[in-house]
């Protein structure tokens, strides 16, 4: 038999056995994962994996959350207990602190972090080290896929040398290196690992052709792109659409604080438009892992070309400035009570960086809170996903959101919308309320208690 | 019987009688309506309004356009042909080139073109003078509705007091005026007048609620909101939405030609994610009525209030900028093709703004053509929308999309996607195309000819 490679030049080239052993082990599922974080994207995608039969070893540096995979103890919202429980016991996951079992990995996804420095350039470090460290233990017929968001050439320029020169190993040939972004949208009920299209790009067409058919194992439908550089800039531009649309909505709230006009009620009424719109609003700031970050990679990576991304620094100055802008409308507020804010009690509501979701990183609630804080304010929070948190030197306690709570401050700040509070309850208890999510625009207000950003 | 307005403070207010009549009439469709500006606008709505049985008088400067309507010549695509001929012969729809007739109009509305001056700067001209004139004949129980596109502030401050001060009348008592901007997509057969939803803002609460009685005879459902400058607001947002977004795509397109990428595949993949994305493409500008100009009315008017709308000055700056990245882009094809552009022939297909549309005001492909025959190349081009074009002193006419049109053409270029060009026989035709408009980027082209944007 000969095989042949679906290269679209249509030359036949004869097909390295590593590459068929390895797609036949996909084909029928029993090659062996590695996942290498095991985060909010990695766990899902561990379970998704060993869920239709392959056998998943998790790497995660962080032995607690090591031992927790390994007891079943979930940790991930967007995974559920009784599936991963299942698959433990069954031996179809099993998570490791060190990269020894690499070794034995047909296929190693890899799912770090990629944080920016606090000058907002990237900081590829983990995915540096997790590369290295594969380098050592790289043997023919193993792909390796980044999910982690990056800059458009990190696969390329940054992974493959580290892979090639420590191994003596050629991609396309020995080993396969593809990126795959996550699009993981944690707390998101109707679009799963599993049913959200993924992209996947390669530079050479046999790393697509076998990293297009482990993906196509588990998720519905599969994207393929001609580079690992297309790829990558996707996912940066999904990210940088998001983040340029909201910073173009609280742009349109600092203007409409300016003219007096509800710029809710404008947005609620552009959204009534049943074609060429999309809806965004206003709000604290943007926070979590992607939105304030993944832009910054491609701004930092096209300076090498002499471009600047003005769209995603504009939108990240803007997006950044929010905070600020919520602590001045806040003395604002106090200025009309006739309160100076050093001997005002605020209660801020919502501290994490979306709503219903336990992850307060990045979270603009935060840098709201420090700022009054170093205003001198007497803060208190309820959120009843964060129970306790550190900001600037302070230990602060969540509260419960009892009617005193509520009724003894002088402001109400809302800064995260949870359904779990009643905005009703506390739209009747406060005092005088702040409100950066609109979560109150549609209740009755006959006492004009609210505020809206 | 009293009758008391529904002002939301909840205090009865006996209502004026002329208020009571007008809702009588608009309820019972016997209201005269006048529509002042019979184009893209105007005619379709005097249309809808007619076949309800409103009798229509339409008020159109242009006499020609005048006699066409009289005569039931349609000259709108979005206006069914035989609907306006059995409207106009059943005397439903008449058309005068004066407002002499306006004093028989209980509801007058105004869809006279907003354009920008060559600085950027809001043109009110059409608004200003059409109010004057209404202003003279204004009588008690009227309805005023400003349906043309402007800056927030235009209603109330630059109408009301054109209205009050040459009548004596005042709004809200005797007369009343709302803004309620139009959202035709001319061309789009999903969403027209009738099924479009439609925001209504004013200033006072009775001429919020006639007016939405007024819009609700036709339009499935009416939203209102709490100011005529929140309206004005609305509208201005929605166009700036798409400004900046094709602008985001635009400088993608721009980063990506420096990187290497195909910014069509990067987009087409990123449009696979099934939430958080909106498709947007790049091209060689941006064209119509709209998108345009709308933004720069708020640009201005926020200068007031020493505000800069930075999103709107890049979008603008970008997307003006595209036309001239066309030209450059065409001289690389050129230059590798070993032929100068002063002794190339180019062919430019689709010089229209937008696809299927005979529609070329502001169009970015005659932006193109100016620089490219300011280059001295010999051009020609084809658009089955416009038979002929006087761009910068030269006369151009549309050439027929023969065989040897286009394959004597050192290039091609194209700028507007018409769905009537079959682009997979320019492909095979053509010796080097420069798609801007990711009009062939799914076909095969083994022979490299094609360059996208």
């Amino acid at each position: 038999m000969t095989t042949t490679s679906f290269s679209p030049q249509g030359n036949s080239v004869p097909l390295p056995s590593c590459f068929l052993q390895l797609k036949e082990r996909i084909t029928n599922h029993t090659a062996q994962v590695a996942v290498v974080g095991l985060g909010y994207v990695g766990l899902p995608f561990a379970v998704e994996k060993a869920k239709v039969g392959f056998p998943v070893l998790g790497i995660e540096q962080n032995p607690k959350r090591a031992d927790r995979v390994n007891q079943a103890d979930n940790y991930i919202a967007d995974v559920d207990d009784a599936e991963l429980k299942v698959l433990v016991e069954a031996g179809k996951i099993q998570a490791f602190t060190g990269f020894d079992r690499i070794i034995d990995a047909d296929v190693v996804v890899i799912c770090v972090p990629t944080p920016l420095t606090k000058n907002l350039t990237p900081d590829l470090s983990y995915i540096e080290s997790v590369t290295t460290a594969i380098a050592h233990r790289l043997r023919p017929g193993q792909l390796i896929s980044l999910e982690s968001t990056t800059y458009p050439g990190t696969t390329d320029d940054v992974m493959r040398p580290i892979l090639e020169d420590s191994s003596g190993l050629k991609q396309g040939r020995d080993f396969f290196l593809s990126h795959s972004p996550e699009r993981v949208d944690p707390g998101n009920k109707r679009y799963t690992t599993k049913n959200t299209n993924k992209v996947v790009g390669a530079s050479d067409s046999l790393s697509l052709e076998i990293a297009t058919l482990f993906y196509q194992q588990t998720i519905d439908h599969v994207v393929p792109v001609s580079s690992a550089k297309a790829a990558e800039l996707v996912k940066i531009f999904e990210n940088t659409f998001r983040a340029v649309n909201i910073a173009l909505v609280n742009e349109l709230a600092l203007l409409c604080d300016r003219i007096d006009i509800n710029v809710w009620e404008v947005l609620d009424a552009a959204n009534t438009k049943p074609f060429g719109i999309m809806p965004f609003y206003p709000g604290p700031g943007v926070g979590g892992h992607c939105i304030p970050i993944d832009p910054h990679y491609l701004e930092w990576k096209a300076k090498e070309v002499n471009f600047n991304t003005r769209f995603i620094a504009l939108a990240g100055e803007i997006n950044r400035r929010m905070p600020s802008f919520v602590r001045s409308k806040a003395f604002r507020v106090l200025n009309q009570l006739g309160i100076a804010p050093s001997r005002s009690q605020i209660l801020v509501i919502g501290v994490t960086y979306k709503k219903d979701l336990a992850d307060w990183r990045e979270s603009p609630a935060l840098a709201v809170m420090e700022a009054l804080l170093h205003d001198q304010v007497t803060l208190r929070y309820h959120d009843p996903y964060v129970p306790s948190l550190h900001i600037d030197g302070h230990w602060l306690e969540s509260v419960e959101l009892t009617d005193d709570a509520i009724g003894s401050a002088d402001l109400v700040i809302i800064t995260t919308e949870h359904s779990s509070v009643d905005f009703s309850r506390v739209l009747h208890q406060a005092k005088a309320i702040l409100d950066t999510r609109g979560a109150t625009r549609h209740l009755s207000d006959p006492d004009h208690k609210v505020t809206l950003l």
